[in-house]
């Protein structure tokens, strides 16, 4: 596997534009990110222009977080789009087990072919089923672990990556797979930050780093910025702001250092 | 009157999921705010699904900061579905006395029984009259104490707790009532603040506390975070972040030591 | 030029009510920046409304950050009415050269006589040509010297005010030109803070501060926010906090001391 430090100096040389279809909650986060991380984000949704603007831009990134019946022609028309230009786009099915209409748009959105599908263990086991979920907002009732079998299935069925997020990350493209071991547990406590990792990833596929090798760098590099932002923080509220600090700070030199990435058995031969 | 602790360690032990339909300024801070509290938030308002998801969340905030036609036909279904299926749901009238279009919404609201409203002073004054209201954004350019007649006629007519938040707050079921005396003058230079209260007040309820205790105990909890994220701050940018993690960090005993909470005349007696 | 402390102090006094219909990345910031500096926010865009408030609100600050076909609507028609109420309003024309959507957009509103207009170097350029522009989101491809001849034309032919930021700021109302060297490299990495500085400088011209020197002071003041929010600091993230804590710690003496203000040469005479 290559080292994540390459991908991130990659990312960082590219400065990719981002396109973000993402919800009202995670806007201000994912964009100051995005700005952090050394990319340049654009928060372009309106139908009348989604799809122009998806065909200019680095890469997409479509978040289902906050849904109406407009934005999701928006989505799927940029999706359509940036898949016409050869773009990359990543898919974050937010909550799509908690309703029927979540479930019908996560459906409609991965029949159009994402390259990455980044989500906790609840929703990758949802997207993987015709019914599911545990309908419990956006946490991740289940562990990353019981979604593993799910993200198999579904990176083969799907032609994407699949990553699933939680306390160790799992990432998988249906012949590789990776564990990431970096993070810290106060990342779940601050909210849009799984958005915002999803923007993050489009970033480095924005940059034309290989899917998988740049996804896992992605999650190693975030998950990093967690814990250097923990490291004598005070409480939620500090630990968000330091961690916009350390998405900027950290070097290609100390992901390598920092970063504890794994192989998985080859999900083939381990089926 | 219950301690406020006891509120407190049955809110963080419930974790209840909270549905919020509020404004767009206020959506990240009204996550981050259940978050540190150690409540779990769920952003939805879309028509497809408000209503489904209103009957399994805990409890249900609807705050009318940024209205359009479709969202308070969410609210209202939310609203409606939530009372249906026994779960309470917490009005914030925001400017409801600023615009026809805002007074229209909040009587409509109002008619379909919310178990709390919280509002500044010339928000309960507003929505307690058919005109009125200082019209001025989000301001409370009234105060408190000059509300408390109307918050009083207002529970009474509605069934509702009614809480007016200001230098000192005022909560009362038309039958009780109480002061709170915690908080801080920083407080209102923070967006959004009074509308993550709202949302902290649904959490106290959506754990099963009793409407009238619930709602004090959150006030004197949100308060009280208020006045240790003073302590030592630079400005509002400073104790907007402090201010999470004092949410986070405080626990029921330093709730029960730092209360200032003073039960009012009956209101029924004092009229 | 008049000291832009005197206009601080001016501003402060009248604690103008500011009217926002702006993005949804910015909302948050915006609201809480106009907060610190001592205006009060006001984030009202719905069509059922935004007239009627435009109206009362002592200024308007329209932002095509985040476009909609009905948000358009509104933004005319409160145009309008600021207009027909002698209130002053701003235009923050955000990426307007990327799509056709946001051309055709931000020359409707253009043509409804803003006082100020307010973009980098990108936006005014690609504002006052039929065509052009980078069409690289939001960022400003382009540099402020680059858009001078263009902002005095727009100026010229608009009868507003134009201000063009940067690293170094322009400003001109096509007779007056002046230059303001105030600010950080650190400002760009934060999300939505020029979208702030439109709504600081309506909260300027809505305390009925002579528009070009109300714009001068309200750029030298946010610009040296960022000087001093950046003394020290660990990153984005923390700088974001400490500007806000900056805008509120600026006093008027501070302000016409770290002032970096020249005037250019008659733009008239120049050309």
């Amino acid at each position: 596997m290559q080292r994540p430090g390459r991908a991130l100096s990659r990312m960082r040389a590219a400065t990719p534009l981002v396109q973000n279809i993402t919800n009202f909650v995670a806007m201000n986060t994912v964009a100051n990110a995005l700005l952090a991380i050394g990319a340049s984000p654009a928060m372009v949704h309106a139908r009348e222009e989604a799809a122009e603007f998806a065909a200019i831009a680095d890469a997409l990134s479509i978040n289902i977080g906050t849904l109406s019946a407009d934005w999701i022609e928006s989505m799927a028309e940029a999706a359509a789009a940036a898949s016409a230009a050869g773009r990359p786009w990543v898919l974050d099915p937010v909550a799509v087990g908690a309703t029927r209409f979540r479930r019908r748009t996560g459906e409609r959105l991965l029949a159009l072919g994402p390259t990455l599908i980044r989500g906790n263990a609840s929703e990758i086991i949802a997207l993987g089923q015709a019914e599911g979920g545990s309908g419990r907002g956006v946490d991740a009732a289940d562990q990353v672990a019981a979604a593993e079998a799910a993200a198999v299935a579904l990176a083969i069925r799907s032609g994407a990556v699949v990553a699933v997020t939680g306390a160790v990350d799992f990432v998988t493209d249906g012949r590789r797979a990776a564990r990431i071991a970096n993070g810290h547990a106060l990342m779940p406590r601050v909210t849009a930050l799984g958005c915002a990792l999803t923007g993050v990833a489009a970033a480095f596929l924005g940059a034309r780093c290989e899917p998988f090798d740049g996804t896992v760098a992605a999650l190693a590099y975030f998950g990093l910025a967690g814990e250097q932002a923990a490291d004598g923080t005070a409480g939620p509220g500090s630990f968000a702001v330091r961690f916009i600090d350390a998405l900027a700070g950290i070097d290609p030199d100390a992901l390598d250092a920092g970063a504890r990435i794994v192989e998985a058995d080859s999900p083939e031969r381990s089926r």
